[in-house]
């Protein structure tokens, strides 16, 4: 009954996600991992009963004990172990990005159309979010009329030494774009990246905050605040603008403190306070559908794809500062829910 | 056609009446004052236009030039004051208490019914705090349905270091006491006082906090905190519990910080900064309905006697850390409504 | 390494516990039932893989696959089976209350000190709940100053058709009987039992809301409104009152929707809205401190004595009105932290 | 003392500054009216004790008694009441536009500096609104860094049926137009806007809502929607991004209400509700600065000359789909701080 799962990359989010699978949740083991650092992989499965480690995520794929495939290995692997997952009709959760270009994840979705069955899952967790869900509902059931904006921010409060522009995109806006698409049950036409005044905080050459303007099919204008350093906190904001009314994103706090002539709640320090609960859901929800035989019920190949594609064409626009439409292959039937 | 005022009091809360009739409010001038100090009424006539100072109360009662009188002496002396207005037949606005016994009281009530016309407003200001107003009208709206509870606190940062525990009574409950009568159109039945752990902050021999039960003729249970030291603010709370739903006075600012972590917003630092719109009002509402030729539509001589005989069961109950019986007169027929 | 876990009583609450010990938590799991009904018993046994039915509780604790015990049966048998789950030198995790009596709390303590260690906790799931946890630390941190009152309300929609006054103690009020002792550590004095006016959607004759103040020892008076019928929703507010601060439970919802001139966000509907997570984590935390070897760290059987205590002092305070002190045993020395 | 006030334009809106100079400020009497509708001034006067109605604006600004102007006509008068009443050396106060071009701002600018003193208030009421002052506080005293971005939201809840595009410009943006150049000290270089998806309950032919992107010479980037039908109410947002952190206007309501599974507060259903105490202050400086014999310390005719420019620019952006240069002219020494 249990669902025996390997991991593929064990670095900060693999280890993250055997903890979750170990400790948190329910109806999962981790019985392999491999990673491109053997003796991490071999100190990991030491740690855990009954947990083998392999030389290579084939090795780790082929593996009978494996029933389903996590994959959190450094971006441009992610293809081979997708595709190696898929040949061998078994179930992979692959952490964003799906692939690092279109035509990468467009060889996914052929493979897994020709398999014939959904196997892939992209770990975009807002979607598992709770605030997000509830947002989700509330645009759903017609109260504010029909949607015509979005305003987002996405504010870090301290940047990796590595960041650079285009990680903004890539690592930051890539969560808005899977997120949007899904909240509007739309496709991205088109896209726009300003860049306002620079925070003296972010490194020399790196442009900090951006905002960036996206299009949906259906007219639907998202604008999206990018703050890779601004310090006090991580905070995602959204508020959908409609036709007769708004619903946001709450600001949330365990405690109201009043002291010093202030009352004041608290926000997330990083990324894991905010959606700890967000990626224990995915994966809880994953598990349960694959231990009932059900497909998937995460992002898809094809958001995956159109993620991607997305997020080139706003890396375009940064570059150019003009506005870029997104050009997406026909969604394939197989996609078509 | 602008109503002339003399103020009987020009201590530090004369003054700031003086000030909202001249610089704030529209409609009124003072055109006499006096004082116990001689000079203090001089020097602050002489810095108003056409202004003269009296020696006595009675003086400037009687002065023709004053069509409306407004009394902000010390408590004890406010009788006489209000009883040689009433006699010259003068509308007096009397800053809490009307009279510091119930006995002075019924002589002002009875001295009015006399008169046969409506002549005194006490200064109970919470009547005109359009956040009050606004609980108010969703109380009596019937949204919650009927009145069950009310949750107050009553704090305040620092206490004068005359304070004593009867000031908690008679200068900080009294508002709650006229407030709960007014919110909910009935009279208090009974008190109760306690007396919680005490705050450090507090000088030696003053009880505070106190937490103080008021039961009203219909039932309805109000506690009040009465924190007189509490540092961090001026902070007025109140929650209205009804049989299916609540209403309560929000946490107002002017902004939200987000900032190291919290996100925060003000708290009054003192009542001036969170009742100052409703002293303007009170006043406003006293001239606009003088200038009319209507009667003074705010708290009346019974409010005034209900709220000393109030807080003389409060004081009582205080002292045996017994539940007290209010006794009231039988409300003349002058003062149905 | 999987806690395996038998539970006594298999009616609404512990099939709640059933369905999160099996789909929800990781590392225990449930592994033999019992109930008064017998058939139950054996229904959800065959639902569940690798489970039995066993007929009485006592046969269960004896059952060697048995690791540790969950007991969610109607409170008069408590007793029994926690006494023996003890003698058979298994942790046993008992739902509130302890014990309906303070000679059978008495006993308790008696066994399990008597086998020299800690194998009861009781299930107060508040002490686990994160809102809760962010207050304790509030006022652990001293940046309210000490803490000198709280209050509290324990609201709930609608009351169980059996539902008496007696419950509101029992039942409702036990849960901040408990969450107080923990929250400022400290024992609890005495208790009073106010009746406001009667809320007209509860049955005949009982006492709807009620108004209780609790004194701790160190003088700190806590007041709690109980109100069972108030319909707009499961509300529990709490907010302590300290020397120079105040720190109070967030009103928290996922999104806020502005529309019909409003801005609007979402109080719980009922007690498993709020407390899921405060269930979840509860046990999580007693199976991982068991797979340890760690004692249960949640609360001892003296927190069940005491709060069958205070219990009792209330129900006697609501019938007499007055003021009750609590009489407590002397705190064993086996339960000094 | 008293300021004696002839109004030019007695409509809606300066009937409603008539009603608050005579009703509600101290210090200033209408003592003259004009309007195009000669009977409506005539009635107007009629009704105010000692006020005389002229058939013209030059008339009124021509007689002896009156100290001081208002100008709250239809905005293409504007400019020559303007420029009269610099030509008598009096001070006015003209209603937002100053004048419909920038050319005729440019006369104006022309006149008053000629003239040698300030004599022009233009009336952009925001820098008088509470909230906007602590706004700026909190971005002056550098609590959240540098200013980065700022996020409005203009939202009315049902335009009139004369509405078109373009006011959403001159009479809703133009609004923040002065805002920004208030709120950073600095001047508009750029602006774009777009069209999202079309509001269904704005007539044909309009686009509503648009999102206003504004350049501040800074290089703070100011993004803006205007949404004239979003029926929920008036709702006037603004969120100021810094290098560490944000500071918003609070959403702020008199009362929050528990009822049906939600907790709820007001949000204003129009201008009036939002901005009356604005209004009042705005009215009240400029009376007290006159009386002092001070300048007026308002928005100048410079601001209201720069508030055009963009307005302009913003127009042809609109109609262009493109960035739009702003061209100003060089800032005049007078009217350099």
């Amino acid at each position: 009954m249990t669902l025996r799962i390997g991991v593929i990359g064990v670095g900060m989010i693999g280890q993250d996600h055997i903890r979750r699978l170990t400790e948190v949740l329910s109806g999962g083991r981790v019985v392999a991992v491999s990673d491109v650092d053997h003796d991490r992989a071999r100190k990991i499965a030491s740690a855990l009963p009954g947990c083998t480690s392999h030389v290579t995520g084939e090795e780790l794929i082929a593996d009978p004990n494996v029933d389903a495939v996590v994959v959190t290995t450094w971006g441009p692997t992610h293809e081979e172990f997708v595709l190696a997952a898929i040949e061998a009709g078994k179930p992979v959760f692959c952490e964003k990005p799906l692939a690092t270009t279109r035509e990468a994840c467009e060889r996914i979705m052929s493979a897994e159309s020709g398999a014939g069955q959904r196997l892939v899952q992209v770990g975009f967790m807002r979607r598992f979010d709770a605030s997000y869900r509830a947002l989700k509902d509330a645009v759903d059931s017609g109260r504010i009329g029909a949607a015509l904006m979005m305003h987002c921010a996405h504010r870090m409060p301290e940047a990796a030494p590595n960041y650079t522009s285009e990680m903004a995109i890539t690592d930051c806006l890539i969560h808005e774009i899977d997120l949007v698409r899904w909240l509007f049950n739309d496709e991205i036409a088109a896209v726009r990246v300003l860049k306002p005044r620079g925070n003296s905080n972010t490194q020399e050459g790196v442009d900090d905050p951006l905002f960036v303007l996206i299009e949906l099919g259906s007219g639907i204008l998202v604008d999206v605040e990018v703050s890779a350093n601004i310090r006090y906190g991580y905070d995602i904001r959204g508020e959908v603008v409609g036709e007769s009314g708004t619903v946001a994103l709450a600001d949330n706090t365990d405690v109201v403190l009043k002291q010093g002539a202030h009352y004041s709640g608290r926000v997330p320090s990083d990324w894991r306070e905010r959606f700890i609960r967000a990626y224990d859901i995915e994966f809880q929800e994953w598990i349960d559908n694959l231990a009932a035989n059900k497909p998937p019920a995460g992002p898809t190949s094809w958001d995956g794809y159109a993620a991607t594609a997305v997020a080139d064409a706003a890396i375009e626009a940064m570059r150019t500062g003009n506005r870029k439409t997104v050009m997406l292959a026909t969604k394939p039937d197989f996609y078509q829910d």
